[in-house]
């Protein structure tokens, strides 16, 4: 029997976002505690995760206030190692499915996720760099794609691995934020590359997963555009103003 | 009901040994094909892996000999993939607990093997850098032993992900061989800092992982040195003679 689940969390962090989707896909009740990166709260590293990084749950243990977190619940972090431990604890969820092969082709996907769109995607949004790499990952990712639903048939693991990354990529290409000079259409011809047809597949792939229940009912699109706006602004005035 | 497994492998490479490793702990019969890296039978990238490596496994299909692979068995690669593939077909391996949370443990010291490990290992076995970065995710690594045993008390998944490079690299040490220069002691001098006071659990550990008969008995040890000695021949040519 699973027990209380803690999960410290920002909204803005698509590691983070992970783990809140595997949570509502698996429809369990859990305390959500909103964790400010740029100002964390003294008790988080000491108590929670040493690293300082979100997301972590805080698993099992006495009835306590997320903010007094006990020595006694188990403490664990790494986004993907969360989304693994809540298909573990609640296997009828489908996060992850039975069958040992599509269990392994959902590892396989999350793989590529990380090795290949994750570095092309950072580049692009972060750095401003050619988006030529970030476009031959998700052809690459759309080659693993079945020729209909999400990235194993039904949605899992896979999916709620990339969902937290193509939300905030498109809601920051949509509105100019980037590592990359603001108000010379560079979004605007990023999203057209990312949306050309050669990557018609994946497109229908990313719709799916963005408006799948579980990824749309945790993402706090204002929020996080405000979030980013303020971050890209201070990204920019380093960057461009040296 | 699990289905006949070919293992495409190679005796030198530390990630297809994981996969060796798993299927040992499972004792289940497979058929086992050496990949000479070197001189990839032409079949091998069309049929097995695109991407070339080792190891893959084919999985299910038709009874067919391995060096022609049916396409009808599933073909799986990555080697941590693998080994949770292979946990996932056989849970009675105990190569993954049934327990979520140990699993999770199981998880979080793999992360740390990919991340800290890793990269602080190739840097000094291959490219002759400063051991001190070893040295200190080693002791990352051993702050997350229990007080005995092994990394989550019982031989698991994440043993598995690391015996393979602790039996290299004490090979490679011992017989002086990296891409540091030869015949000045840096072999033994790196292997005393891996071996001082400060990592003894670690040491200890170490030991007891490598002499595990899944590991041991998955280790052809001369092969290997025969191999390595070839390979650091061929680079301490092109990188001290230039």
């Amino acid at each position: 029997m699973p027990e209380r689940i803690t999960l410290y969390t920002a909204k803005i962090c698509p590691y983070a976002h992970r783990a809140e989707i595997a949570l509502a896909v698996a429809g369990v009740p859990y305390t959500r505690y909103e964790i400010d990166l740029r100002n964390k709260p003294e008790w988080y590293l000491p108590k929670v995760n040493p690293v300082g990084k979100v997301p972590a749950i805080a698993y099992g243990g006495p009835d306590v206030p997320a903010d007094q977190p006990s020595p006694e619940s188990v403490k664990l972090n790494e986004s993907l190692v969360l989304v693994e431990f809540i298909a573990d604890l609640f296997p009828e969820s489908g996060i992850l499915p039975a069958d040992p092969v599509l269990r392994a082709k959902a590892r396989l996907f999350i793989d590529a996720v990380s090795t290949k769109f994750g570095p092309a995607q950072a580049a692009v949004l972060h750095n401003g760099a050619d988006p030529e790499p970030l476009v031959q990952a998700l052809e690459a990712l759309q080659a693993l794609l079945p020729e209909q639903g999400f990235a194993i048939g039904e949605f899992s693991a896979a999916d709620i691995a990339i969902a937290p990354f193509l939300a905030r990529a498109e809601l920051n290409l949509e509105n100019d934020l980037g590592g990359y000079p603001e108000g010379k259409g560079e979004g605007q011809r990023i999203l057209s590359l990312i949306r050309s047809p050669r990557l018609a597949r994946w497109q229908e792939y990313s719709k799916a997963v963005q408006s799948h229940p579980a990824v749309a009912s945790t993402f706090d699109r204002d929020h996080v555009l405000q979030s980013f706006k303020k971050r890209f602004a201070e990204l920019r005035a380093k960057k461009f103003t040296a």
